[in-house]
């Protein structure tokens, strides 16, 4: 069932949940699920709607046109997406190829609602992967002092494939801040560590140094500071004494794995809201 | 801050969420918090709502008159609750003490928003953990064939002390149909295993022979059908091929309070709908 | 580093470990791990013992032989295993595509120490996926009364090419006990439960039915009667009342993966020991 | 069953496991359980051995003078417990009860094997719950500028009640280094927070600026540089944008306790070696 779905902040107040969904009872549409968080501290509404999209009955643009001059007398900020869209993704990596392979076995198996129209890379290690996928690769490596060059390479590829979302699956490069800033809230990275555990390089070799029981992976939207951007998703697996770096790095592939997959869901299910540095993530229902 | 909580259950229709936000946002409630939930396999709609209980500005009795009124209209199926009272919760047990010790400490710690004013037993051996925590205990023996006997005591001590919910917290006796019926939806048990494995005695022993790699616990509603209640929680721990029967029952005390403890809590927030022998639970806010 | 493995079993009793590592340590290996288990209840020892393959001194078979004497005349069971041997692993599959995928790609990634020399399906819809990865597809579908014909084949190219375990990665068929008998410990089975719940046919429907709060999965070799076989691995993943049995099915998908992919790397790694219907498995290292 | 446990660790060689089960061997002892991990990184090796206490022929000084002789040939560094020993365990508190609780309720349930001859705080807060227990509470508040003199009182109760750990069960002052290197590995902190992370104070209020999907605990045996000490235990709870940083202090709760209590549970097994500020800790069996 297609649907149109509804992503709304704004300031907390009386009366936001009647008025809002009085809203689209008054013009017909069934509102087939509605989740909300307030933010007692922060004093900040959240909400997110599911509409059936059978009961549009305007053009997409009047439907949001008019949403626009509703929510600008409420003061909300929101997004509108459809799910008959499907999402377009790029995903960059660079020489491991563990979630890179996930992320295109979940889409080869429906799980992921998204196209997967290109893979760039710094390196030239994974392009039999995508081959084996049958998605275009694009090789471009990054020569010393010409980051931005290459960096402008990417940006057109993705302009022209018309990408919505950028997936870094391991990509062992930091992006420039003009880069970052522009396609903010739209990559995500994933962190091979429990952030704000282990920041920066080498997080496996510093848990082992450490000590630590457990290895985690986070994934987060990137920001301009390394590591710091909006956590979506975090997990863990229990470890011991008698893991080496070399094991911690094995052990923790299938978590990466899954805090990736889980936060681009999460994402191209349209369950995501940021908000000062931090992520409202609704539940999935299936 | 205390609140005025509503759980909700009807067929499940276009409107209703719009209607009933309406409702109360007429009336001047501000609503706190609106969780939701569409079963679109019985088409059955289940919402809770959470109302700031300084809006009251009529009785409590007229809120809920009137609210009826609106309800038999619209179909629904409701409760009210209000922060304020404190449920008033029996205990159960046997011999074993581990989950009583977790719901007394855990309500000394003022997690368990409630009123524990009796301990009841068909054993003498837990007295001194009720002293301990200075709750009346009292000890009601089952003789042979004279169960109905005990249960009409048991029963009319619950009366004599306004119970509102009984926690049957290791007690190893199977209860008559007559006491279920009344009481159903009022009776929270701890099954030690991740039901519907290991339904009856012995489930640790069961596990064992078995050789599974994870035990579980679970709390329910007790039903007529031993073990087939309402299920409310459950949750399990790896074990491996190390542990004995024993091993096992000692890993598992650690989920059974864990998993009793979350039931508990969740019926006494009022997160809880039963509806054809299965529960709506809601996440907790805190 | 390539190293012999040593999986034993015993009647437990005195001075096991002393003569054992003696034995090895007087013909001059080092011995690289050791692990043992003790079954209290069934007096029965377990060991896992590696050596390092640098100091063989003797071909393979003088060390297995004399290692034979000396296991006869203390009344060991056991195998000898060597790590530069890859063992040759078929996957058996019929319509569901995802514990295929996984499998292929910890293949692809090296985290599987196998070749995977087929695929065998009841059904021609995974062809593709084998011509992705390169493997050799066989489709062998069962008529109606035929089905011993087809595990007449089935066995023909076990035999053919020399493969030392099968993997069911949710082949939908039930294996005749001659099959099974003659391959004992040598198929592992993944069933979408978390044994023995739910045992048999539509688990994730039956789950639905019965309102639990987590679901699982269970690895476990095949024996003769139905998901009645040694567990290997098992794992659950909890769930809600939002998800529909199909949602429970995609939720399910990730742990069917992993239980499946820890359960073959357990065996692949020669950590398993099975007796009495059930298993030791010793803790990997890295 | 009684048993003598052997905690061994030495730099790694060929022939350790083999020497060593021989000495116990040829003095008729039957080795009951042998745990080892060769540490490939540092090339250390660590052992653990039960043996059956039955089999002792000598005086317990016997023991430890024969195996020392032979310890100091082969380099080993070691300890020797008899599990009809139990340690006395101070438990130091501030105005935090849940642990304290918890660590009570286990003691009396006969799941922790120890005496607990007192409970120490710089607050009288929680002088209540010691007399719950019937265990002497010492009140010794902390004057500014006058830690020294408090602790001077704590030592020497410590050394009065023969204390052999002292366990600090959210404890909220800061030891001297002079306190915290007599008591080496003898004093086990919980922190609230998954360290590295949110190392110091406050680990809740900055997870909750953070945006954290998981907080955690970890129980480490204290070292002069503050929550840097060798990691025993650690676990995590996931939480989400719901929770308050009051919500996640309650979530954290269970977390905290689970963690104290397991790594408690290592040390009075005897399961853990300390090297290089970090920690082997063996399985337990049961």
């Amino acid at each position: 069932m297609d649907k149109i779905i509804f992503l709304i902040q704004s300031d907390d107040r009386k009366g936001l949940l009647a008025t809002i969904s009085q809203y689209f009872y008054s013009r017909n549409y069934n509102i087939l699920h509605c989740q909300q968080h307030s933010d007692t501290q922060e004093k900040r509404y959240y909400m997110r709607l599911e509409l059936d999209l059978k009961d549009l009955q305007t053009t997409r643009k009047q439907l949001q046109d008019e949403f626009s001059e509703f929510a600008s007398k409420l003061g909300l900020t929101w997004e509108c997406h459809f799910t008959d869209y499907r999402t377009n993704v790029a995903i960059m990596v660079s020489k491991t190829s563990h979630t890179l392979f996930d992320l295109l076995s979940r889409h080869h198996e429906g799980d992921l609602n998204c196209e997967i129209p290109l893979i760039i890379s710094n390196h030239p290690d994974l392009e039999h992967i995508a081959d084996q996928f049958r998605i275009p690769f694009y090789y471009l490596p990054i020569t010393k002092g010409k980051k931005e060059e290459q960096e402008a390479q990417v940006r057109a590829l993705l302009k022209q494939h018309h990408i919505d979302l950028v997936v870094l699956a391991r990509y062992m490069q930091i992006l420039t801040p003009v880069f970052v800033d522009e396609w903010y809230g739209k990559i995500i990275n994933i962190h091979h560590a429990f952030l704000p555990a282990f920041q920066g390089a080498n997080p496996y070799r510093r848990a082992y140094e450490r000590g630590v029981k457990m290895i985690g992976a986070t994934a987060h939207y990137a920001s301009e500071d390394l590591d710091q951007g909006p956590i979506i998703e975090q997990d863990v697996v229990r470890v011991n004494h008698e893991l080496t770096p070399e094991g911690l790095r094995k052990v923790g592939k299938d978590v990466e794995r899954q805090v990736l997959s889980r936060a681009v869901q999460a994402h191209l299910e349209h369950r995501i809201i940021i908000y000062n540095n931090k992520t409202v993530v609704f539940n999935a229902e299936h």
